[in-house]
């Protein structure tokens, strides 16, 4: 988080080996300069202190929760049942059954619940980042145009380098 | 859409067919008595169109789009490339393979472009619904009150019933 | 439940739409005698109820609990991670992927907290009075002699109708 | 097994192969001090050893059998037809198909004759020993606190490192 | 089974409710005039009689097993386990999972016990008579002749009426 | 094929029960006025008649074949492996696992001999007479002009119908 | 491309890192002498630019167009989108999922916009060129011949190098 | 093959590089003895190789063929389609879908034509000449013998190996 405002984002782990992936997302929200926290814990081996996350996040000035899981991904579904704050769900990728696993268990959610979810990996935690940005940023113009300047860029750097040599 | 209010939130389904689906987005929305459009686009038969409605959303007045669609499901992913407006996917099941099919081409968004994919079906076009109000409350106080007593009362309800009696 | 005796088994299922399914569990443990109770509680609706349930269950002379849920199924994780008790898990069939989704959500449990899983839809609610009998006849040898007449007895019904007419 | 006390946990695999995953498991059972015993016996290449072992079980004393196998992984099946204790099922993750095979296999035991599945590889090996334990501990108060304890210091061990730095 | 041959072919089905699929494979078998039995024998209810009707099936004459079941289905597995004749497995189409279920835990054998799979359902109940049929004919000239005259009636039924009138 | 006109798109099907499905593509080709014929020829019952089909289809002046099978699809194969004209498979849904057999044993095919596969069933039926039309115009300037109109008057059609009254 | 004939295949790719598996389709059509340009070209980040590439592809010269794509592969429904010229689908392998996601989404896609899908990476990158050959050479003897040529080249190669010594 | 005995098993694989997993069917062909021959044919590039080789087969004195293929597998079903000798079908594991592709289109044939299909790759390499080894035993009582040999040596060294020491 950059110097000490409040963060806005809180990005929750089910696991430390979990961070290299996660990476993508921290890296994102730097760039959009979005003040966030980040936790690893675990729905299933410490669910009070994920409720209680949940529960005071947004009296903290939480505006969206990230939730990164694999396997029986629980995290997301954890989190949102304890607020009304948007809940980002990241699947990770698993080594048995290639993720297919976390993302059922993460996007499959009852009616009541929602967890938005995005792509199984590093393409999710970037887009995890992006997404929690694009629901600030309905508020907040400054960060509005960081995002459309994002997008942009991004296909200005796509267009630039767009042509390939084939011979 | 309540009166004449203008819509905030856009939900753009590929097919006619897909609309006993999304009754369940709309009577949320309605619930929240939150003014929506809704539109029946292809991604594939009317590409500009749709590329149109997302250019234009923003200026519009519009917050969420939601963007439901089943097979080959690029309708969230289009929608998503020309907006910096948070996009919601909802897979249609399909008679083939059961949806995961949409849900694949929902969810798996390169890095970049998110799509905030929900359930497959009608528990999924439910929680558009919630989703896109709880993005919206991030700044609408009054909106976020609703989604509290909402949440509250889907509790009570599960609570006052959740008895059953086995002899 | 028999009587007034104290259930020693809980049932847990996510939704009342889940009982048709249940029933088969239901009465496979009144055959067995064991006195049990019945809630419909919601992981997601119900987090807190469903962790005072879990969090209770030991003192009140519980001694197995059963979830059934589909979908996105964290109900029996949630009680898991909240008891010592053994949890078993059922897999809900599902509209559109089958009850895929409810088995990977209920089975790939990380280490640390299982679920004891069986078959989805009402294979594996018969299966999970079974396993819990089994479980509880570890220290009573009145049950576990049920056990053994009941295999028995299946075994017997089996054998007597084995033969196939083919002409 | 420590020392010379008669073990109560037996563990088949079905192949030497499957010994690095089922490490986590004698270690878990270690770390509870539950005396068990482990074979490597096939269901299909020596059906009569497995039963005969399946079969004696109860009476050499066994109280849960762990069963780890993949593929076509009958071995908990065959192992749960001839005996009322409870039998546990570790599916072993596969080259080709990842273990869907292995735990598809291990889980759909029709009606009459669970199998408690845990999770696909390690984690579900490790489980295996816990939810034994949880069986085990439903008339041994001592290995009850033991369980609490695990469960408690598992917690602790996440709470204490649940903070990442993220500048 | 014709008269009162004895029968070569020996037919063992999960439950009776897999006769409607198996008919195709009694019909087949009929219209080669090959004697056949049919037992309704689960490989988890009745182990002992399942493995007693494989170990005795070549002294009594049987040539090929076909072995039909659903879900976890390891009839096949079972049979071949206690015999060195060929095992035909046929895979039972099952409610939720369509039958990858039965069709993987049928076909994944180690190596060492091969069980020879044939199509989910109908066309490989169908399937698993010819084979056994040709598997019957390596040492038996008047089937393999009525073999032959069945593929060339195929295709010559297939060929009559193999023009479709599009106008 | 309408008057006397020779056919220059040759559509060949598994099996006559694949005519619901294929009459969504014998009416696109009637919609464009391309001649086509119909067979109902099977890769395994008669593989000669589908090979020689194959190899004299050009000479015969057939521009594109049309495979539609389902289950183990070989039929797209069989054709593409014996002409050099384009193969366009059409995979049929299937009962036990939706089509998914269908479509891979039509896609994956090795390096060498592509056949141009289109969706499970009916969409996919449509599709394959838009895709030989697609191919036939690169040199017929009227398909290629009706083409054009078909697509403008898709998107027409759905423009008219997009706006959903929602209230 | 060879010398300076203006292109008539057009390939676009999602992303730089698909061009180890295209290579494979830029060798097959230089072998056939086919002049083709290559884009890197993202249907999510630069959507107008795959558009209009699309849009402008025929009156360029353009004849075939293939697209190669990976997850949420929408690549080649774009470009379907906005042409009637055939477009030739090539779905990435994937980390996660290995291109069932790419695959999916490149197929199933609605009636009245089809997508020539081959197999998933290398093998279906060769494919694409010898498709996008096979429609050309409807108008073109020379390339037919080559076709053919190739084609008998191809079995010529496997015949001399057929037999395996066993022994 | 041993000697210059005529070969009575022909081995037909798609391609070359089937061959490492293939060795494990070579080697207990060997073991037991049964003179084979080995191809490398492809069912798409040398479809009449291919046919011509089953087609002569029976008269050559072949009892038994064996097919592995990967991807979209149609070589059992290509050689089965004109033999009435029962064929074998292996399964290649695929580097995108783990040889899922493979097996279900060697598996999922129509009534009518079966392919005896074993277990992906080299498990199902071997236990295809097992296979072989058991149709051909039925009117050879030395092979027989064999086989029951090598089913009591590979119970035996699974019993001999059986005991896992865990401390």
């Amino acid at each position: 988080m950059s110097e000490n405002r409040k963060p806005i984002v809180s990005i929750v782990m089910g696991s430390r080996s979990d961070l290299p992936t996660m990476e993508a997302c921290f890296n994102q929200l730097k760039e959009f300069d979005i003040p966030f926290e980040a936790h690893a814990l675990s729905a299933h081996r410490t669910p009070d202190e994920v409720i209680k996350l949940s529960e005071g996040a947004k009296e903290r000035g939480i505006k969206v929760i990230i939730a990164a899981a694999g396997g029986a991904a629980h995290l997301g579904g954890v989190l949102a049942s304890s607020t009304t704050l948007p809940v980002i769900g990241v699947p990770i990728q698993t080594s048995a059954l290639g993720g297919m696993d976390s993302l059922l268990s993460t996007v499959q959610m009852p009616g009541g619940i929602p967890v938005a979810t995005v792509a199984i990996g590093k393409a999710g935690a970037k887009n995890a980042a992006i997404l929690a940005a694009q629901m600030i940023a309905l508020s907040d113009e400054t960060l509005a145009e960081k995002l459309d300047a994002f997008k942009k860029s991004m296909a200005d750097k796509v267009k630039a380098d767009s042509v390939i040599e084939v011979e």
